[in-house]
């Protein structure tokens, strides 16, 4: 049977790093994207109808700790770059690495099928092709999650999603609008439209009370300032909650509601501008939506206000429409991974996942780290642990990662990057062993 | 000669203070306001031409130091209360005092010209009438300082003054905007424009560095933060200078030029977002403009920009259209004030000015403390000293208040308001005794 090694999905920033690493060590694969162009979720306006980027968006991560090992940023770049100069960068990594003649642009997976032989079959318009594994890199922040709520509302509601500007999809200049949530999406987007030359009103709707942490901690990048990963997750957290609250007093105190948890106790909501924004006024808070109600919005607290457009910032869900949902079973947008790259199961060692995870502080050079393991895998270096000691490792590891997290969908793949690097590097070294047990037990009488 | 008692001009904020202090003494007085409404500069596109509002516009002083002691603040305000709110509050006071009655509106002051017999002809549309003082409350931050550069320039040149909203006296959406200066309008019009959704590109040219404060230090309003008035000013510059360094960092990460001057060493530029649009690219910073070019630009350090319009935000100038120059000599935006209120020379007794001081942290709630020396000397219950120590005293807190800003034209009249507000009240016991030395000997003694 003629199996391809190596089938790729998506051309974003988990895509082209895998693919650079595959380059590398001369591993064979096809790679696919549904667009037109590489960058994904970067690429503002992107035809694959998959970037969420709005017109205002900067990543909150500074350019010292996005950037790739193996292609620096350019010198020149502010703290914290705008997606422009993001998609600049990762095309100029794409042109400079000679990555973009090997994607197959506008050819979308239609289908990913599990072979009896343990190989996989993958569907494009160009028809069905059998692969020794297949890379998933669709990314997880382009399906949204629409919440319902009873009643109905008379005004357009869009998903962040969908949002660009103050002026498009919607022209909301001089309007009430209504941003719903409090992660980083709803902060941008309210404070955009907080501005009193754009809306007539803008209210937030959030069922619970969140720390906002600023960009800059006393003038520095705040995650240039991260704990080394040699210090315990725990003390870290300690130091950390310590500088944010001393350095953001108490969201009460802007008008904001008490949060529930601790600071760092959630993935961290960025913004150099929303607690100025809400302390000024221009941002009006509100607790949960009881219903929708015809021109207006009635809250949890019986408070109603009249809105004529609703932005329901409220989250992407975990989507792979071309595999088989027996193949990759998202459970309360949660899929369980050994490394966040693989199922426990053998018979799904074929099938790995690149940049699935909610990293801190960033994703964009996650699966630079991530592809290290994969091909590892793919050229045999590299063996994975008995079934039932990946499944321990998944629950060991989410309790360190996820565990000081409120139980949330938002908080189903949180990962720190530098100990979640040093875990990979080790696990290299684990399952190079594995691969070579006499040479391990040499190494380990040498060591 | 039937001479009334006085003559006051302006209703803004410092002319109403100032007439509810009048009409709780029983003074009586001509009210003068070139606008069919109170609020002067917070009355947002004023029909007089002074408000220099714009849409965006939120005070820098928290709530709590700008209230007047006389009629608190509503308590459901915002830190940073917008300008709306504070024209609310205006109307709200002014009508609480029964006070709107009694400004003649739409009734510009066209002269005032001094008698031979200590008096003032004040000159209206009505005609003119004589009066025994002249209490000048036209504002400072109406008569735009509009600068002049080599070159001619294609595009629109604005001043902040006229500056509303991006939509507004220019549409400035998708184009390159170029604002000059970096006090409070500048940095503020900056920040709005700087956004992505609505200019191509935002430029901010400034001759030197400055320090940007944010508006909450630590979770508290900055100004709630001030050192007490017991502090001698140069402890408690000290200890804010080392604070502001903490909190906010170099001027130079953010890509900001350095300041050749400590923090607090100039009037305090404020925003809650420059610095992270700075940092995150935003806004480009260029030195001072050498000429105008065009469709263009050139700075001192040979750089180029294209432009599509010029904003000006380079500050306001005294100006009394209504004096004559020799009762009221501006030598570069400098009028000698013993107290800020009054001038040493004996014939300009009964010309008094109200609000003409850059204070910190506001100017909102001065005249209501500086009227009660005012309404002391005009009921004889203060006397001013001899015009030799007046004018010492000028010259002393000149040093105490201005010596440690650099020179400028910015600094001309800074005061801190507790200490000058202490001052003011010891002026008062002062000045009881050169009015009833008998009194004040008595006074002495049993002391």
């Amino acid at each position: 049977m003629n199996m391809r090694p190596v089938a790729l999905i998506g051309a974003g920033c988990s895509g082209f790093t895998t693919a650079k690493r595959l380059v590398d060590e001369g591993i064979a694969f096809d790679w696919f994207e549904t667009s037109d162009r590489i960058g994904g979720n970067w690429a503002y306006d992107n035809p694959n109808g998959m970037s969420s980027a709005y017109q205002s968006l900067h990543i909150d991560t500074s350019k010292w700790r996005l950037q790739f090992e193996e292609f620096p940023v350019p010198a020149d770049w502010p703290d914290f770059p705008h997606h422009s100069l993001i998609n600049q960068y990762f095309n100029a990594y794409v042109d400079h690495f000679g990555l973009r003649g090997r994607v197959q642009f506008e050819t979308p997976v239609l289908a990913v099928a599990r072979r009896g032989d343990g190989g996989w079959d993958v569907t494009t318009k160009h028809g069905t092709r059998a692969y020794r594994a297949v890379v998933v890199a669709n990314g997880h922040h382009w399906s949204p999650n629409r919440p319902v709520w009873d009643g109905a509302f008379d005004g357009p509601i869009i998903h962040a999603h969908d949002y660009r500007t103050p002026f498009a999809p919607l022209d909301l200049i001089g309007k009430r609008v209504l941003v719903v949530g409090m992660g980083n999406s709803a902060v941008d987007i309210a404070s955009e439209l907080g501005q009193r030359s754009i809306t007539a009103r803008c209210i937030v709707s959030t069922r619970r009370g969140v720390w906002v942490l600023p960009k800059y901690f006393n003038g520095v990048p705040a995650d240039k300032q991260a704990a080394p990963p040699w210090l315990p997750l725990g003390l870290a957290r300690w130091i950390g909650r310590r500088k944010v609250k001393s350095l953001v007093g108490n969201m009460e105190d802007y008008g904001l509601p008490a949060p529930d948890h601790e600071p760092l106790d959630a993935h961290p909501t960025v913004s150099g501008e929303f607690l100025t924004r809400v302390g000024s006024g221009d941002i009006v808070v509100r607790p949960a939506i009881a219903r929708l109600d015809g021109d207006g919005v009635l809250f949890s607290d019986g408070s109603r206000e009249a809105v004529d457009a609703i932005i329901t910032a409220t989250g992407y869900n975990i989507d792979f429409p071309f595999l088989n949902p027996d193949d990759a079973p998202v459970v309360d947008n949660h899929i369980p991974l050994f490394k966040r790259m693989v199922q426990a199961d053998p018979a799904l060692h074929g099938l790995w996942f690149m940049g699935l995870a909610q990293t801190l502080p960033t994703l964009v050079n996650l699966s630079e780290q991530q592809s290290k393991l994969l091909v590892a895998w793919l050229t045999g270096r590299y063996a994975l642990p008995p079934p039932d000691e990946m499944a321990r490792v998944i629950v060991a590891e989410g309790k360190k990662y996820q565990g000081h997290y409120y139980a949330s969908r938002r908080h189903t793949m949180q990962v720190n990057f530098e100990p979640y690097v040093a875990d990979l590097a080790a696990e290299i070294r684990r399952g190079a062993k594995r691969v070579r047990p006499a040479a391990a037990v040499a190494g380990a009488r040498a060591g």
